[in-house]
């Protein structure tokens, strides 16, 4: 493994072996195992968990790390071929990018969604552009399309609580929102989920349903694990029979770049109810469990009687975020690899 | 020890054993002490020494640490109980603080007051917030109403200068400034010095003694131990055989919250000057000393003659919060505890 | 050694060392070179190289550092004399430099001209400051006038490049740039070349020609050496035979702290093409190279042709910063010095 840009690069046995480690770390860290090495850590975005459990990971293993974060304690940064830098970023991912591995031994990108035109961002251009100048191992901190450190800490969450991987049903659902937020997380957790040979139903209010292309990728990914995929917009209907809620905000596909028009499809949704309550879980099943990437905003995407209560799970997750990171780091540089 | 919130927590031998391990490290610190460790530094508030010396302070003992800084390198945070999240904070403390701990071995968090009601900030709710939802060491790095770091570096100062510490008089005194600063530093020094046994004399001009309920909790304090505790607006008789005159500025306290009354008494002070100079220690005993936790602004709270002279012992203060938090953490991580 | 403030400080035989052991540091690092050492580094400005290559120097060499960046994670600083602290700064530098050199081994600062008075910067008061206030090893990452790392990386570029010491020539050249940025990098990098005993053109547009005071000690540089050095405005004269070509923007000496006048300069120049294009070499020697120091505005200060074609040695003046800071750290802690 060279990089780790999308749960998609990767076969079923090498997430397997990635999960299998991780589990091993939550109990046994070789303190000495990445001594020496440097982690750089280029933040076009902010962060809480990813920054910290990045830099506690490399810390836990021998290792260190720095931060770069454009636009906070560095100048604004361009990735676009043949532009004429005299706006405001003062430097180019072609230089920034090698002159930063010299610095390292393995870089990793947080780089969101523009959010201004869907074609253009569901193509991921500022990560496969980093990827396309990069020659060290390369980490995805969430791009425009994916969360792959996300995607893999939910799957070894759902394993940790012995939730099958087959024939289980898994709700993705959208939730209320102020902000127009980018699409990484339900189109990681969409791939995560099929690819862990779940059912998936994603429920959505009208206009917010996943890209066209993102839904015929997973119809093939279904079709190869015999999956079910399921769309709805009728709250009841998905969660019928739920094992996992996976909440999240996101921004309308169809509104994509259009602010008045988003905030005017924000606003019919809100008069239906958007908003995780403990109601949603009448018709789930009785153990069912709410996931969730955080941050939440309590009481507008969900309700406080869920996260205080016993279905949620979202701390696990974070804390996984620790352990599958570091499993992450350690495929990344095999022992006795000098 | 599991958590250093206040000295007022801790027990006097706890606090001598503190300060004679302080003592030890500044000469000898065994650097593999915290190996594997991680320390996680959450600042709502900017800062110099307290970031500096924490890092250092993991550095030298072989651990590590990581900076979470809600509003520069992340979003905003809600530490308030059953809010409706539709503001600036993207992020709730009940989901923070569980998540960030499982990412570090202690977690240590500087939340100054809001400065809107006293009531309030006198029950210093985010640091006890923080608390009730923390299953680490916890350490308080400043917060609405104490600072324990400093006070106990500021303890170990007067020890390393042969200051007695009964029967010695310790003034505390007002100092001008152009903003309402909070109330944390007087008020964790207060206690420190009727701790530690001293005389106490709060000097400030009129509308900006400290609040009822801290002076009634430091009556019982000097009670306790003998002390003579004192407040006055007359600069000389403050002064008068003063052996300590330990400066801060802080906001009125009759005009909490309200910026417009409070900028008035401010104005009314500065008619009388509010500014430590050399003659103030015309009547003080002739190897007075001046302390400051800093930063202080030259020629407004203190004058250059006074910083530069031969009383100022700001620099021993500042050097001592290395070798006191040093302490602290390795208390709180006892040897031989894995 | 015990600062790195400027190559000026150093003799050649220092120099040389400097460059022989960066060399050896490329292959071979001892990684507890630095154990228990900790760098203290204080941006005033931002940075992506000095501050990523700095962490990770320590961190291969065992050691650890600590980044204070004033406006940024703490408040401004002042460092003029006798000045009434009543405006934005909240701390001095005659507290915050010894108070930080209490935290760490060595410190590090990074403080660009302020480009208000041309007399004033020319004297690098903010370096020399704090020069005369530290008491530890303390490392130039760029003043108003030097900039020492970058000098120092780029003089061991060329070693590796096998490009001559003497007799060989250098076109020192201003490219055209939104901005009026600082002095620091054309002065640190005439002395440079001077020293290294090349020959030297200094190509600019009418305005911006190097100060009088900085080409009066060029002289005496080039003197000592038997260098010849030389001005023009004319980009062919300049390139005919060069073999190395540093591009760099800087802002008048004519217009220094005047925008509307400089801003008019600026225009002027632009009307011929200051933008360095691979049509500028065509006089040059064959094989001559790029220098620049990043970040580079692309097709505004170099075109894309020239910073992706055969010449442009930038990634690799960039990769340089690494060994000789590293080479330059271990100079200011001898071994076995403890």
């Amino acid at each position: 493994m060279k990089q780790f840009l999308s749960l998609r690069d990767l076969s079923s046995a090498e997430i397997d072996s990635l999960l299998a480690n991780a589990k091993g770390l939550e109990t046994n860290a070789d303190r000495s195992r990445l001594e020496g090495k440097v982690l750089g850590l280029l933040f076009m975005n902010p962060s809480v968990r990813t920054l910290a459990s990045f830099q506690s990971a490399m810390a836990r293993l021998g290792g260190s790390s720095f931060v770069i974060a454009p636009g906070q304690n560095s100048w604004d940064m361009e990735w676009r071929r043949d532009c004429t830098m005299d706006g405001d970023a003062a430097e180019h991912f072609k230089e920034a990018i090698p002159v930063l591995e010299e610095y390292c031994d393995a870089l990793a990108l947080r780089c969101f969604a523009a959010g201004d035109h869907l074609d253009e961002d569901l193509c991921d251009p500022i990560i496969n552009t980093v990827a396309s100048l990069s020659k060290k191992p390369l980490i995805n901190l969430e791009s425009a399309m994916d969360h792959p450190c996300q995607a893999l800490a939910d799957w070894k969450t759902m394993d940790d609580l012995g939730i099958g991987r087959g024939k289980t049903k898994f709700v993705l659902s959208w939730a209320d929102h102020p902000k127009a937020l980018p699409l990484a997380v339900p189109v990681a957790t969409l791939d995560m989920a099929l690819r862990r040979g779940m059912d998936v139903t994603i429920l959505t209010p009208r206009g917010f349903e996943l890209p066209q292309s993102v839904m015929a990728s997973a119809a093939v990914l279904a079709a190869g694990t015999g999956s079910v995929l399921h769309e709805t917009n009728d709250q009841s209907e998905a969660m019928d029979g739920a094992q996992i809620l996976y909440a999240k905000s996101w921004q309308s596909t169809v509104a994509y770049g259009d602010p008045e028009y988003e905030a005017e499809l924000r606003a019919c949704a809100r008069q239906e109810d958007w908003q995780v309550r403990e109601s949603w879980f009448d018709v789930a099943l009785s153990d069912a469990r709410l996931m969730h990437c955080l941050p939440v905003r309590r009481n507008v995407v969900v309700a406080d009687e869920v996260l205080d209560g016993r279905r949620s799970v979202v701390t696990l997750q974070a804390r996984n975020r620790l352990y599958t990171q570091m499993s992450v780091l350690c495929h990344l540089f095999p022992e006795n690899q000098e």
